[in-house]
């Protein structure tokens, strides 16, 4: 018997339907194991008692949503796509859906979509965010209604962190510069403010220190991770006086800025200046000369990601937040000579 | 007075933070507008009044979400990326939020999709559809209860629609190659229940019957957009005792698959194939040949898209549906030749 005035919930729309409680939070989540027939009298006993889905839905004090999301800071980076297309499959299989949210790098809206995440009630967030060490940034992360890990981020110790070794990975692809001898060595990278800029710098700065050189920062741009950005700073550098003789383009999404700058300077990469890309992808792979990268398994770091938020959002693990970092390494190719 | 019982209404909010009622709607909706010291007020008074911000905002019938979803069949399609970045430009200067979900092209995983996003009140969606004459996907379309947008998509007349001219790019593409005397040119594209895919493969035909000719079923590929089917099926080509002389990798995502394989025949592009791939790219552009493609403004499709749906999610149209068409063209460079 049914109080007047008292809302519906679940066990009414259970009753009326003759099935369980967990039957009808699962049809509400859209859970693969729920036949067709037991789908539709659920439906039919949601509207038969007046009520929208979405009413009940929200009148299920646990309900999930069976909602991630995933910020990073711009929807064309190559180095993301195996890393976001590894997380949604698994996130698929567990019967999530996985949204992606794009930042711009910018810290207002880093802070605008957590708080839509949280209103919205998505179950986990994974993201980037614009600086490590800023105070609202931090302050937000840390009180994230929701289980949150961070993407190729390091610094905050209270959430999960998932990181490629970035500082290994420049600190190897400067050591094959200087060994080839080269010494004017550009290097690219985006904001130091957040870790790979950051660590890629130091990685940098650690091989010319262990060749008992000082590195020159009059060929640091570390600035923006455009490619129209690196076009112009790649050709502005080759108008000096003195050129670098190499170009370490470290950002993931730089490459085909430089490239297309040394193009128009008249300039063969290898012959005429050494490249190497910091990240792989099918430009540097199929360039003629191909182009000398650093690698890293991205789809590995997706998985390790997924899996963590993963064991949070279903309470499988309680364990202190952790940080899990990826090896990166450098693939020769055919772009790198010694300096003439 | 408040009557016993009663819920708190965003108008108690209101009158409890001393604002206008829109002005409480703009902190819910994180409208930048909102001073950070009437956002503070507001949120106090949701406090005071016992009330978390979900629930008030939820209390509100007609609440907006101010939330977009996208929905495309991958994450890493190069052709959609300007597409998504100028639509995410355009929601975000209006102060949206802008999802994207990946549907693999399954049509259970568009269904689904389509749930969830009736079910999290999302203002508007633009997806694509893997199969335009499936009745369970037009009829989900059709009643979907938000302003929906159809991306490359033709025929389901009934809603919104932005789709490339492929056919005309086909044809295109063809009539170039068979002027330099080609023949047996190789189609690659995805499935044809979908216009793209569809409108390529007539415009392929048109091409030759234009020239007297019938176009060889068996130099057609219209399986996979991936790049390993690429790969294997352009491998597999090429090891006929009558190769194809001319390859058209009509998908947009399908050039890499295509390049690697003619590299490890050993095969030059240029020399020893000619080849046009249907969709312009990094890769298309700074390869050595670099390679002939169909090129059309993405960014513009993006941007028509993203305002038509505006246009409907704000009620500033109650036009009947239509079609826009982008055009497409070739840009001829360096990857084909007569035939040897």
């Amino acid at each position: 018997m049914r109080k007047a005035g008292r809302e519906f919930t679940i066990r009414d729309v259970a009753r009326s339907a003759e099935v369980a409680v967990g039957t009808v939070s699962r049809v509400l989540n859209d859970h693969p194991s729920v036949t067709r027939d037991v789908r539709e009298r659920v439906q039919r006993a949601i509207t038969s008692l007046g009520y929208e889905r979405n009413a009940v839905a929200q009148s299920m004090r646990s309900a999930r949503t069976h909602m991630i999301a995933c910020a990073i800071r711009d929807f064309d980076i190559p180095g993301y796509v195996s890393y976001v297309k590894e997380a949604e499959r698994i996130f698929r299989a567990a019967d999530y859906t996985f949204l992606l949210a794009s930042t711009a790098n910018d810290k207002a809206v880093e802070l605008s979509l957590l708080r839509k995440f949280a209103q919205r009630r998505v179950d986990g967030v994974m993201m980037t965010i614009s600086d490590e060490s800023d105070p609202e940034l931090i302050a937000a992360v840390e009180q994230a209604k929701m289980p949150l890990v961070l993407i190729d981020r390091e610094m905050i110790q209270s959430v999960d962190r998932v990181a490629a070794d970035h500082r290994s990975g420049a600190r190897q692809a400067t050591d094959y510069l200087l060994s080839l001898g080269h010494r004017r060595i550009a290097l690219f990278v985006g904001d130091p403010h957040a870790h790979p800029s950051r660590s890629r710098i130091e990685g940098y700065g650690d091989a010319f220190r262990a060749a008992g050189l000082e590195p020159d920062p009059a060929m640091i741009r570390d600035h923006s991770l455009s490619n129209e950005f690196t076009f112009r700073e790649t050709s502005a550098l080759m108008q000096r006086p003195d050129p670098p003789t190499a170009i370490f383009v470290a950002g993931i999404d730089m490459l085909a800025g430089a490239m297309r700058a040394l193009k128009a300077a008249g300039l063969a990469i290898g012959r005429d200046v050494s490249v190497v890309s910091g990240g792989d992808s099918d430009l540097a792979e199929l360039s003629t000369p191909a182009i000398t990268a650093l690698q890293w398994d991205r789809a590995q770091m997706g998985r390790h990601a997924a899996q963590m938020l993963l064991d949070r959002v279903t309470g499988r693990t309680t364990e202190p937040p952790r940080c899990v970092r990826v090896p990166v390494s450098l693939v020769v190719r055919e772009s790198c000579r010694p300096p003439q």
